[in-house]
């Protein structure tokens, strides 16, 4: 009587949050300073000033049913031209607020668009590489898709292009490229893109049909050092750009993102008038609109990265020392460290109830034998955690 | 390349759009004074001002991380226990915050109640009543089910029970019940809903499984006169209900509902565990936390229903007194009037072409002969308009 695989999804635990909700429980045992909670990407620094200050501001100087009305699906135009200038300005591109289709989050984004490729639901297929997001299987396979999952680069966590171009067929539509990426860490490079690109291009010209890369980049600005996510439309022409400000403005609540449709785009309109379709017959009708209006007014805004940076440096520097081996932490909050007793799932259960260390093993990301380690927190629970580290490497190094 | 029903129903023209966008080019050539928009269903009252109060207590009483980071996927346990005693109080139900799934409004509300009662993809069947809110059919078609309509009662826009009795089958789930109902404006009678419960439960009884009712009803607080919208699952235990606060807060654009799942449906359980599933699937993460607090604050605020009541009175007394017959408006903000020449569409057609008086036909709806005029607008433009509501009827009746 009820749709068993909605079912199941629904009551299916997933392990991060199992690891959350077991660590919140300590907490009132033991007390939340000897709780290690590494598990959620929940952005903690807070949201800029301007954020709230905006909002207040749109309250107080627009009217109630401009504010709280009913938007065109796609967004408001003014909050799209505000958005479209400033990536224009940012990476060199021509995007109109026509290219943007405003979304309740980038998980809607990413599954309008997936959902727009279905030409051959069952058939068409969606690569991700690992490790990856683990809520792309579900959004891929619910979505009339095949999720083909390629496999780790353990080497540089880059892109295995040699597994990528033995695995594409001519029903690949897309890949999900994530980068900064969840759960690694790690800023895929130019050469990494570019070499994708052009595998790509070739067997699109084989098969005599685009593949998208699908940009899913909600951290697209939480870098650090000198390296900068390079914005893949530049690099590809078949690019289809999803995002959100959940991690970028610390507003991962209040569901506001969008889909990019580039007019470089083969068969753009088209694939936007499906972003469009698939997102209605997903019960969209518009983003939260006071969202909207913040966003038009927060555009230019930037994140201070600055607590994200201490808190990576600290890590990854301790964790090293010990003798822990790590990703190369360029972007996001993550660190993906390699489980010294070379599994993630024992590690992880011994962290847990030896020390109350809270972390997600690789293989929830398929990627196992490693560990992924938010750094979204605060400073002082990474220093008074370190000494669990050391113990767990000398105890099962 | 592109799923062709996506790119289908992306690009389709809702013909309530267009005349919505006629009348906006039309005021800009004619003058908006000289336009009468009956077409969309906008709440024309503000929201309520402790709205915008709550909004401002919040960001000054709250921490940004708590207000703008993730709830659990079903929303704040606060929000839902609120909502679950709001409706106690009111209904005399037993409502609690577990039976409750917040969601991004009323659309993703169905869609995922619609998606886990697809217990048969594509065979499984969802019952709506004509005149009915036209993306029903998407939302049902592209969500596994198949849609049955039950044509119109048009004596009374109650619903023609004998058909009802006739149209199910073993694989009926589900039936939409949408009360104060758009397009009609008209409210079911605790009378109906009682027989067609008695319909339910005896056909539930020869298949073996129930059979649901979905109260979509975010017209629930819109009556007028003595006139109250009977509570569906204090009159038949297995009701599902769907329900945002866009009509009774004047909120439209903010997008926050909830799907409601009482402990009295069979299968309870599992229904809540399908609906967070298909929620999951569709790329639901939470709803805009800022505004679960705001409901947490202001559940218990009525709309100020005066200037509806107004407009209501005057539309239907004026359109009454020139020979028009109307469905009798006893809520939601729609009055549904008879074409005095039998057909909608040529009867919108002429209205728009020769007096700019935008009204949707009822084939819209599946309900052909028929005009819904939204009276979600301001009263003066009521007045201006009788003159043309006087010509038609004199030239077409």
């Amino acid at each position: 009587m009820i749709n068993q695989t909605m079912e199941q999804l629904g009551s299916s635990p997933s392990v991060i949050r199992e690891l959350f909700a077991y660590g919140l429980t300590q907490a009132k045992i033991v007390g939340p300073e000897n709780v290690f909670d590494y598990t959620l990407g929940n952005p903690s620094i807070p949201a800029p000033t301007k954020v709230n200050q905006a909002i207040c501001d749109i309250l107080t100087d627009t009217d109630s049913i401009a504010v709280h009305g009913y938007s065109m699906a796609g967004g408001f135009d003014t909050t799209r031209t505000a958005i479209a200038d400033n990536l224009n300005r940012r990476f060199g591109t021509s995007v109109t607020a026509q290219n943007l289709f405003i979304t309740c989050g980038a998980a809607p984004a990413l599954i309008s668009v997936i959902k727009a490729l279905s030409a051959e639901p069952g058939q068409s297929e969606i690569m991700a590489v690992a490790p990856y997001f683990p809520e792309y299987r579900p959004f891929v396979e619910n979505n009339g898709c095949k999720l083909v999952v390629i496999p780790a680069d353990c080497q540089n966590f880059q892109i295995d292009l040699k597994e990528v171009e033995a695995r594409l067929t001519i029903d690949t539509q897309a890949i999900i490229i994530n980068s900064p990426n969840n759960p690694s860490g790690v800023v895929y490079t130019e050469e990494t893109l570019k070499s994708l690109a052009e595998i790509l291009t070739t067997k699109a010209q084989v098969y005599g049909h685009p593949i998208y890369i699908i940009a899913d980049e909600p951290y697209r600005e939480l870098t650090y050092g000198n390296v900068k996510a390079p914005f893949i439309p530049t690099i590809y022409d078949n690019t289809i750009v999803c995002y959100s400000w959940s991690k970028s403005l610390s507003l991962p609540g209040e569901r506001i993102g969008y889909v990019l449709v580039p007019d470089s785009c083969e068969n753009a309109k088209a694939l936007y008038n499906g972003v469009a379709g698939a997102a209605r017959a997903g019960g969209h009708v518009c983003a939260p609109t006071l969202l909207q209006k913040v966003i038009e007014r927060c555009v230019d805004e930037m994140p201070d990265l600055q607590a994200y940076d201490e808190n990576r440096i600290l890590l990854y520097d301790s964790l090293t020392q010990m003798g822990y081996h790590c990703a190369k932490p360029d972007g996001a909050f993550y660190l993906f460290v390699k489980a010294p007793n070379g599994d993630g799932r024992a590690f992880s259960e011994t962290a847990k109830m030896k020390y109350n260390l809270l972390v997600v093993p690789g293989e929830e990301f398929e990627c196992p034998g490693y560990l992924r380690v938010s750094y979204c927190v605060s400073n002082d629970m990474i220093r008074r955690s370190l000494p669990a580290f050391q113990k767990l490497i000398d105890t099962l190094g």
